[in-house]
């Protein structure tokens, strides 16, 4: 039966979620607070990148807009890793032909917005600004440009309006909801290199990395040539955002951590002085549905540090997930969301996890040794037994095994890699092609 | 220098930061949301009951309320557990003369409004509602019985309005504030023992625990001869407040659970129907100061579980470090909150987990041979030993020591408990008055 629904944020989880709902017959009213993204001008490089991977392709593909996405997107098919020698150390991600997909922000958004705004029933209001929730009713309360108030009831709201959901802070303030919001030590702030005549001044399919150890630089590619860049800094102490204040110190720092990056951003203090410093928060929350009602999305219930880049892969995921429920349940919506909140939680969490976990190896461990070992020797694990033992990353980034799985796994191939590395001759017997037999042989893989 | 100091709030912790303040001669202003309490009608039994400790007792006497406060609270040496079968067994909690004091929380805000209020130069105001604070400079903004809004700019501002605090939940919102709000499965609910010819129907001189497991039910005395009852239950599931709907499921629940309080609770239809079933809730947050202008203190920053009864004590012992901090910091605030927030954080986030440990303790092993065994090894290691071994609730309830260190050491005396409670035949040795002899020929305790 079609329902009546309002949607609370039309970015990417909120307009790919109307798309949905308006495929399935529902009316879908978007309410966003901003102006519309479509009429806006984004020149490349101002606008944050995503990492686009298998979650996010299948709920695209969902929908029916995943061509449209693979046309503005470039494939990365690994880690370029910059050393302080101007060194270059390439990491691929996954096997021949896997990759992540860089698509900036507000381009995907904008197609998204489109191809939702296709579907008769599906309308987008801009300009609405969401200031309250009755939450039994349920009635959605937007403030408009002329300072108005509109009242919306609906059958059903969903919540897609990010990690600083206001449709999250009505629901913080009931009996029994769980809320934790914690900052990590670092900011980042966005930079750019810009196109030399048309052309990529980088190795246009990966994704650039500068690990410094405590901070780090990273850069995506963009369609038009350029590169969106990333600085991650802690927000205090040494080498923090609080001690880049001159000119000078600006250059000086670049100058010693990122040489090579340096030469490529010559309009380096203009970019560093006019983008703003952002903080990095995570957000976790319980329940994420209130009586078969209202339902929290994407970073409204989970929002994550970018560093897996599996924020936007993780809401997308949510939708294919409420797609099967659906399917499921029918339109049983009080037992959906119950079982959507129950089933996903421990997801969340754990790509949470990762999310942190992962900061320290970009920034840190992928460029010491015994790291870059244990990465060949996954890596020769992968392409030995390629059913047995599928690499946590790759597990998270190319197939649609549940998030709180690929930790468990992960956590058993710690053991495994662990063992092989501390094998002095381990990467001489993967050499001499000896890696099969020894594997089998010592009984490391046990499935 | 004297300062213009809006405190938000006139609980416990804002009256008696209100005293403090006053008496250093500042000029105070305490706003409170709801009406003068002192005016209302207060039945005993009807009000929670809170237990005054040591760092309660401190602060207390620092602004010179101690003896006013005396005078309506009630000595509890020790627990009273109270089987299923009605047999009564007594743990003392300290030593001869040791003992925590129950005190009504509407009471003892009376005497501190009172107290406070005797200084000239400190104000109240009722029926204000903070609704906004502008933190930078700092303005609080209260919304008055009229409707109209009343616009308060001051030196520094306090906000002492508990774990629901209006003034945190400005701070929420700015960049690098830590938060989380996590409600534990139990809900709670008031209850109450009549006294009968103006006398207490059971020991008077201790806090009463029915110890269930899963749940749970307490007393604390009160001067009239009563007792406030709190019944502790899961919100869902098996024995939860969601099963107790009908007259016969409490009437049951009761029979079963807790037959000899059920004798003294005749009207426990009435109480439980009319009484609210409330949440606990633990608050974290950080900073709990901004810019040198604007500091919660007490639930505000630090909300816990009542289960190692130092709520109160914990905000009272905020006051108590506030002061020692102006004596050594002078007014300079913006260090003094510097300090105050980072020496104090460690110890509010470890009562926070100690109070949530004893409830399990309450609720559960109270009842169990091998905590009683241990407990029993506990007070002849502190009779034996009484400077290098003092019991971690003791050192909580009684000493002044620093909740953080309460729990290095709690930690560590949980070793030589397990230790000593593993022989077998410690109890007799302890019976045979051999236990120093035993103890200091196995260097069991080392300081």
């Amino acid at each position: 039966m079609s329902k009546q629904i309002t949607i609370v944020g039309a970015g990417l989880v909120g307009s790919l979620l109307a798309a949905l709902l308006g495929k399935r017959g529902h009316q879908v009213h978007v309410y966003e607070r901003r102006l519309d993204i479509r009429n806006a001008d984004i020149s490349a490089g101002k606008s944050i990148n995503m990492a686009c991977s298998a979650r996010g392709w299948k709920a695209l593909d969902l929908v029916g807009a995943g061509d449209k996405v693979r046309e503005a997107a470039i494939a990365m098919k690994g880690r370029m890793m910059h050393g302080t020698d101007e060194s270059l150390t390439f990491q691929p991600y996954g096997k021949e032909g896997e990759a992540i997909y860089s698509i900036s922000r507000a381009g995907l958004n904008q197609i998204l917005i489109d191809h939702a705004d296709e579907y008769e029933n599906v309308n987008f209001y801009f300009e609405h600004k969401c200031v309250n929730i009755d939450l039994d009713t349920p009635v959605a309360s937007f403030e408009l440009a002329n300072g108005k108030t509109k009242y919306v009831e609906s059958d059903l709201i969903f919540g897609t309006d990010g990690a600083f959901s206001a449709v999250r802070s009505v629901m913080q303030k009931l009996k029994h909801f769980n809320y934790s919001q914690e900052y990590i030590s670092h900011d980042y702030k966005e930079l750019s290199i810009e196109a030399k005549n048309g052309d990529f001044q980088m190795d246009k399919h990966a994704l650039h990395i500068w690990p410094r150890g405590s901070h780090m630089l990273i850069a995506l590619p963009n369609p038009d040539g350029s590169f969106t860049c990333t600085l991650f800094l802690p927000y205090e102490g040494e080498n923090s955002f609080e001690k880049l204040n001159s000119e000078s110190e600006i250059k000086t720092f670049f100058e010693n951590k990122f040489p090579d990056a340096l030469k490529l951003i010559p309009n380096l203090i203009d970019l560093f002085n006019e983008n703003p410093t952002s903080p990095l928060v995570i957000i976790k929350c319980f329940p994420w549905t209130h009586n078969g009602k209202v339902a929290l999305i994407g970073d409204a219930s989970h929002a994550i540090v970018p560093f897996y880049g599996q924020g936007m892969n993780a809401g997308f995921e949510d939708v294919s997930i409420l797609n099967e429920l659906l399917d499921e349940h029918g339109e049983n919506w009080s037992e959906l969301f119950k079982a959507f909140e129950t089933s996903r939680k421990p997801d969340a969490d754990a790509i949470a996890d990762l999310a942190l976990k992962n900061f320290i190896e970009m920034r840190d461990l992928v460029g010491q040794d015994w790291f870059l070992k244990r990465k060949k020797i996954e890596r020769a694990l992968y392409e030995t037994f390629p059913k047995d033992f599928i690499p946590q990353y790759s597990m998270v980034s190319f197939t649609h095994t549940p998030y709180s799985e690929a930790v468990r796994k992960g956590n058993q191939q710690d053991l495994i890699l662990d063992a092989l590395a501390n094998h002095e001759d381990i990467l001489d017997i993967i050499d001499r092609g000896e890696f099969k037999s020894y594997v089998e042989a010592n009984h490391i893989i046990q499935n």
